[in-house]
């Protein structure tokens, strides 16, 4: 039996998708090779890498817009230190959400100045701060889109009169926003795009070349923009896997698409949440995540039996993160609406039995 | 029809461990969920990635001996750049062999002094410098053991006063050496390994905590080595597949078993090369790699025959670097004998016809 799968990250990919990816591994494009050894400069693995790319900027709205996808390595932990050694000369600003934010703000100040703006660490990160000033002066801001450990999101983000650095790992291609506001996006692929391995950064062109610092090659955006994403080899099947998943969402209508379905799951979810007198949701409503739900079973004698619960009912991943405890529904693009009623199911039954 | 995959990397892996992937990628461990969708915290994965650890450290025979086994991201590539910054203090000195050699040169400079032991570049690289000088107050020495793209290779190894650093990226675990010599082993995974996407590194754990440098987090061995190689999201895939790999490796007889097959690989190939009079070897005898034959063909009229002649014997990715011209042969361990005779064959068959 296939389970629902709410796993926080590396998580749920289309079925599809695995399916398409299994193949490759026997047999890329009936060339009678599997995708795992072939050359990454071959013609069949260049075409993905570009269309890939392509995908990218389709999606996002951002063709002819100045901007450059690219698929690199080493997840957001790597764009901590990217994006401060590529645009850090003096100061910078950063808005402190949650555990991810602060590791950004820790790695780059290890290379200059950092002020943190704004913070809702005051409240164990359970909402977005909102009033906030971006100094004019700085060189860029920086923010954390959604908060995968304290179920946060930002609902409206600022108009930074700076280039604006947004780690988008746990919420990218889920909702429609206004993708040109930002300077660069990254992502880790491993939620809403493809197998952990491959890193998703958005760059605008304009916004590098300022800094005096002799950025190392394998640092630099522009040495991996000129050679295509291919500076050195690129992590081939995750990159394939990913440009399947950006086909699937594609063809389900993009992300206008994608949103209303990830809206009807968390609306489900959510209501669940909040007319179960057993549960108790985690963040504050406003900025409740569409991606990440976390609430707490506030019976604690409860717990055994809704997790034998879970477990019947083939319900995976769904422990909370230690920083929050309880639990967290991960509702990635690829989770079906069936596996969130399997869940509600469960929270409604465990309800009739208490 | 399989073909003779001889490409440079990404390259051929052993058909067994390709049937697994694929499985994996469907059902990882009977577990209802794809190996691209389980969490890397999850007990699975982490038994995964522990195993393989284990038998980098046993097939090297570095048990106990005060080594980490690390899988990172970001290939040779990010290690150029990554041991800078965790050895260097003030200098260090470089053997030159290559393209690769030459970039782990250029990326360090950023950081420090760089000292050239030695360069073989006045002859395109064509041979291995032997006698130069380590000097004792140096933080580190580096070397590449096998150059693919000139078919080099270090057939003996300098006793190093200062901790020796060495890319094995291109024949890791092909062949029998004294790996206690080293204080850091680093290789992509892409050649002899597993597919891209894991970059193995080994070391020696005394050697770290000497810089003065503040070290970014993503950058730093100990911090790696300090959390099982899960700093951040590994690549998962990438880490099971290499897995399989080793055990592949273990059961054909581990290092010893599989350097007896790559030795009677590359004497066959090198017998043609030398004995047919239409080819001619590019590096110097007593340097030849036996993962890596490159040679050309002297008669240019006879080039559009050999390469249809390639073609229709199911002959792929046998193309010189633009570096060096010509063909190269690259026989990493995967490769059955089976192919080499195939090469070998038309080789031989252009001899007969020209």
């Amino acid at each position: 039996m296939k389970k629902h799968n709410f796993s926080a990250g590396p998580s749920i990919l289309p079925q599809e998708v695995i399916l398409k990816s299994s193949q490759a591994v026997l047999d890329f494009n009936n060339e009678g090779l599997s995708i795992l050894e072939i050359s990454h400069r071959s013609k069949g693995f260049i075409d993905v890498m570009e269309q890939a790319r392509a995908l990218v900027l389709e999606l996002m709205g951002l063709e002819g817009k100045g901007y450059k996808a690219l698929f690199l390595q080493g997840g957001a932990s790597t764009q901590f230190l990217m994006v401060a050694m590529n645009l850090l000369e003096k100061r910078a600003g950063y808005l402190n959400t949650g555990a991810w934010s602060a590791k950004a703000i820790k790695e780059a100040k290890k290379l200059d100045d950092i002020y943190e703006v704004a913070s809702s660490k005051d409240a164990n990160f359970n909402y977005i701060p909102k009033s906030y000033d971006i100094p004019e002066d700085y060189d860029y801001f920086h923010c954390t889109s959604n908060n995968t450990i304290f179920g946060t999101q930002i609902k409206s983000f600022p108009n930074s009169p700076i280039p604006m650095v947004c780690d988008m790992s746990s919420d990218i291609f889920s909702r429609d926003i206004d993708f040109s506001k930002f300077g660069i996006i990254y992502a880790g692929a491993q939620k809403n795009m493809g197998p952990a391995g491959a890193t998703l950064v958005v760059v605008k062109e304009e916004i590098l070349g300022k800094v005096s610092r002799n950025i190392p090659s394998i640092m630099d955006y522009k040495i991996h923009i000129d050679n295509g994403s291919m500076y050195n080899t690129p992590p081939v099947f995750s990159v394939y896997t990913s440009m399947l998943t950006l086909e699937w969402l594609k063809n389900l209508g993009g992300i206008k698409g994608i949103e209303k379905l990830n809206e009807d799951k968390a609306r489900l979810m959510y209501s669940e949440i909040d007319l179960n007198p057993l549960f108790k949701g985690f963040a504050a409503k406003e900025d409740r995540s569409i991606m990440n739900a976390t609430f707490t079973l506030e019976n604690e004698n409860l717990k055994e039996t809704f997790e034998t619960m879970l477990k019947e009912a083939g319900i995976s991943g769904v422990n909370g993160h230690r920083s929050v405890g309880g639990y967290r529904a991960s509702m990635y693009n690829a989770l079906p609406i069936e596996s969130v009623k399997a869940l509600v199911e469960v929270m409604s039954e465990l309800e009739s039995k208490a």
